[in-house]
């Protein structure tokens, strides 16, 4: 039940630090015979690394994954999967000063105070960095979700800073540094980068992910809603300031008319819930979006205080993302796959194999009501 | 870990239906020696109950409470304090149709399909009358974080509907039965209600809930941020589709230098973290506020299916809030509370008792950094 | 998480104390569709509850149980199961001089260092009282794994004090008031017993619990063996100072050759593992015993000191059970199958549905492998 | 929650299989400031390593650990701790007829059944490698709790096969092969293991674990009794069958005047107890006993099956420990330090700091009542 640890059955104990000699994280509770190589985790790992564009840090991290255990002749063996990253290109000169003062909208200054002691090269545990080994382990999430119930789950850039990115088509999202699911705005996106960072700024962004086949009933009634534990795993990556299902902050001035999605034998004709009903799963898209604030490392000067409460003005230079919302997409989508893994285990453990299930109940089918097709119009988009 | 459980060190077992006997649940966990009596816990569930004003639903629950363990001779042993509500005001015979269909917008259908069985008397277990336990819970939660630590939560209303409601003071949010946070949108509001009502529509209402007094460093880096844990608990209360933290999707056109809190050694000069940076408490005020989609049982005419799969036109009768949002302050204050407790104790648990804590490093003391008075300025209010 | 709550999915939650208003318990996490109903609960209850014979306490609760949720209209239906027994027959006079000192052999010292205060009144949360709910809780799990597999749980007394009792018949254990698997012996213990009971004194017993029908496979191979969640349920149970698996501590004067059980293509040759290899099932009879002390509160003189640390003579008085190993089968068959019904569904969390399971391998179907009958050869047996 | 995980508090999260590329565990919850080395740790490891003796395997493992996180500029930053082993000596093709058969007395056959797939390499997860991990992690636990609460946790073998071994000292565990408590049997057990040796065949021991310093008050009163997690704890080292707590089986036939440990103001008169009353520590001793099983390799012709269910003679060359009881003690003394402190960090959690904590009540301190001197009295000594 510790804190570096997510998940009741599919469980991910990450650790790490961003300058210290590894990363990575234990996999525990994964369903045995699931084929997984090192080389199908590099290929998320890639989506997330660092150095592919000029709007992302500089920083050389080839991110190479090592498989430790929990894999045999290729195939998963039920037992735990621990998956190392060793750090490369730490230097740690460039972050000296950040051992007597506390950066502003840093972790710096409550680390300090919880612990008292604090590893504070390259920012330590509170590195995005950490990350990468979510994207690890959400590699095998979305292998298993894929192969036993063609649960497929995508994310997008879907703002920019001002610029809000339309969704036009996912076969776009590969094809772009930013992962916005079309081409038009592209060229803007370039230019409004190239600006800020020569600006010294940085600037927050939003982003959505999608889950679709996820079959109706994952979740759990009360405090352990489907919701709820996607909204958890979201706020728990870097620099998520906020979290939406399906039509979210727009409820609050929808009428009862507008927001409930009716139902036809044909299925939903809408999705506002967002795919999720009273804490579970409806059969339609699971519809996610977040913010991602603006990057706070930054080179201009800011205003803050050293460890003995005085004044000091901190511009921190090393090799910073000036977006960091840029890189989530993979990490948004590699929680959303852990959160779904995780459920389908759960439901599993108190209401049996529903491959195998017939219908409980004479009539519809499980599985009966059909989703409304929704690549077009995903959460907010 | 059951999906009815809800924290780590202070754990919160909830159970019971609409229209079954009773709901309740078991606090686990409360350190020993809280003075807390039946009464104390009652005044939380009055401000909850339904049937106080003609804006609510007019079931007559009185909710009246009643401690079956764990406090002796008026304070907590450590042990499990259970809390027993009678349900009072079973009226199942209004409900009769919804054993054969699925209301839009509702629980009802993926209940079925997840389970092959459903208590569908008043929505069963997943009626808004579960939150009652919530608030109890919370109860015991509040009386001891403002007696060991001074941490007072609170919330109101923000928005309901079209109506956004400026921040006037905290003592009007007990003063008017919406927790609107003002009088001067107090008529407006009674008009729109009342329109509303009489049209058979429902709508959505925006929450704000603020903790002030929190010490810096409660929470973990990693998955259980105490942002994080926050996202979950409000997205665990039914009807809720967005929870945001501080600035929230205002991040996300925000720069670097406009969302970045700079800091003196007077304090912190705003509160775009919403009082959490890395997944800490800094000492700031817990800025929270969340979006709750309208009512799902309307009166008026809605396209739905039955449990062969067939067309039906649903409207549901019976007594439900026109707005669930208007009794959602106490609940939102609550699971605020149950989050903060937990992390208290989780904090305590690692790092010792903050309270006889020395300042770990010269200079600054712990909680030294002041925070920026918030009162007029929570969460987007 | 709270230590109030067993199991990691069937999730049983105990509440009160012996002079408290109730006990009870919620239990989470069932699967949905079991029918089961207050009567064939209060039958296990039965089987444990006091003034049953003069060698028990004589103590008159009905111990009738109220099921307040989770059950509709016969079945469980997924949600939380809480299960409630009023205290009927507290004369807390009886106790009034535990509140000054601290029994030899009682939690009252520790508890009372722990907390700083605590129930004393009838042993308050420490009484043996609080093992109704796991037998209550275990009713439900019995009648799980004995429909979905088959699987049957039953315990016996092997010892009381010096007197060795011999396995003759299962159907023998429930003819007497000892749960002796056998007529021959009772005369000896009837005997003993009047007799321990005139001189005041106490005595220790030894309970074998066994299941039978356990499939292959059920348990984790590291930390939460099959065996060591059996070794922590047992050993939570009032009284218990000891616990075997198997051979048990036989094993430590075993040579390799004696221990090792052979295997046959008709199964198994002996049954010294007690049906856990490696932590897992293996398809044999699990077999379990266990040391249950003396009851600690006798009526003979006893050395200890007051709250002030001053020496006292303690003898207690009140209704207490002579040997509290009679009752104690029934509570030890409620927690393996506690144990036994959690790994079930923690095995089909991760590895399927084994019922629908087609053989991975060629050759050896599951559970190929034939147990030996063991009826007559129960652990030490 | 995972199976591989241990504690609630302070978590190990163990993986890796004995012919894998390594081994390790990440240690989440450690509170900060503790100074610890990669040293320090080794010293511990080399007590459990193999090849020490003619008497253990002669595998040729130097478990060389390295600390990956968690630790910055020689203390613990409360940041998960990973600690890595790179296996050095696989020889996987002294294995090779394992893949197709099942050797008696070893998890091969109920893994096989239950993951469809298994790591048969030198027995893969099930090996007794996997507990050096747990060494690991201990060695932090032991050094926390001997520097914030003098904690002592010491082990020594009690009896091998048919040889008991009588407490002399403390200080011979150290001086001899066995950590034998004493020189006087050690020519005798010399012989034995000779003979063993010679022979093919294995032998069972028993181990004893002393706690001393424990403060009173640590543990949970029902389920996550101190005792039922100790049993729990020993319970899941490989090869363990019984475990006892102070009398043990002993109580089985005791009287209560002989087994109730009286009380006075210079502290308790005897420890039948084990140290644990109703899951409370109290003050004195923790007293822990445990068999362990012959090791199932031996050189011996066994009956067993191969994977098609045939009859096969199975005899294990390879490196086998002939006794694993030699190397248990290290182990469990780990498991018992992983049980205190993470109740020690839930006591603190619930209760406060100890430390710092001022008499609750007026007369007697905390602690106030002293343990008898019972070097010489362990477990059943």
């Amino acid at each position: 039940m510790s804190g570096n640890t997510f998940g009741k059955l599919f469980c991910v104990t990450s650790f790490g630090e961003s300058h210290g000699p590894a990363i990575g994280c234990v996999v525990d509770g994964c369903p045995p015979g699931l084929p997984i190589t090192a080389e199908e985790i590099q290929l998320e790992l890639d989506r997330r690394k660092p150095g592919t564009s000029r709007h992302v840090t500089q920083r050389r991290e080839p991110d190479e994954v090592e498989i430790l255990s929990g894999v045999f002749e290729g195939v998963t063996t039920g037992t735990p999967i621990a998956l190392l990253i060793r750090n490369q290109d730490q230097r740690s000169k460039d972050y000296g000063n950040i051992a007597e003062t506390f950066r502003p909208g840093h972790a710096d200054y409550p680390y300090w105070q919880k612990y008292g002691v604090r590893d504070f090269r390259g920012g330590g545990r509170s590195s995005a960095r950490e990350t990468a080994v979510r994207v690890a382990a959400g590699a095998i999430a979305k292998k298993w979700l894929a192969e036993r119930f063609g649960v497929v789950v995508r994310g997008y850039m879907a703002q920019l800073g001002p610029i809000e990115i339309p969704f036009e088509s996912w076969d776009e999202v590969g094809c772009n540094p930013f992962f916005a699911p079309g081409a038009s705005k592209i060229e803007a996106l370039e230019q409004y980068m190239d600006d800020l960072r020569k600006s010294g700024d940085s600037v927050g962004a939003r982003i959505n992910v999608v889950a679709s086949g996820v079959p109706v009933g994952w979740g759990e009634p009360v405090f352990d809603r489907l919701d709820a534990d996607i909204a958890y795993a979201m706020m728990s990556i870097n620099a998520v300031k906020g979290v939406e299902i399906g039509a979210g902050f727009e409820s609050v001035s929808q009428l009862g008319t507008q927001h409930g999605d009716e139902i036809t034998p044909e299925g939903f004709l809408s999705n506002n819930a967002g795919g999720v009903l009273g804490g579970l799963s409806t059969g339609q898209d699971i519809l996610v979006s977040m913010a991602i604030k603006p990057t706070s490392s930054i080179r201009l000067d800011r205003r803050s205080i050293d460890r003995q409460g005085g004044p000091v003005i901190v511009n921190t230079h090393g090799r910073h993302d000036p977006c960091v919302g840029i890189r989530a997409t993979p990490i948004a989508e590699a929680m959303l796959a852990l959160v779904l893994i995780d459920h389908a285990l759960r439901h599993r453990a108190q209401c049996g194999d529903v491959l195998t299930a017939t219908p409980r109940v004479a009539g519809l089918a499980p599985n009966g009501v059909q989703p409304v097709p929704s690549p077009g119009q995903p959460a907010r988009g």
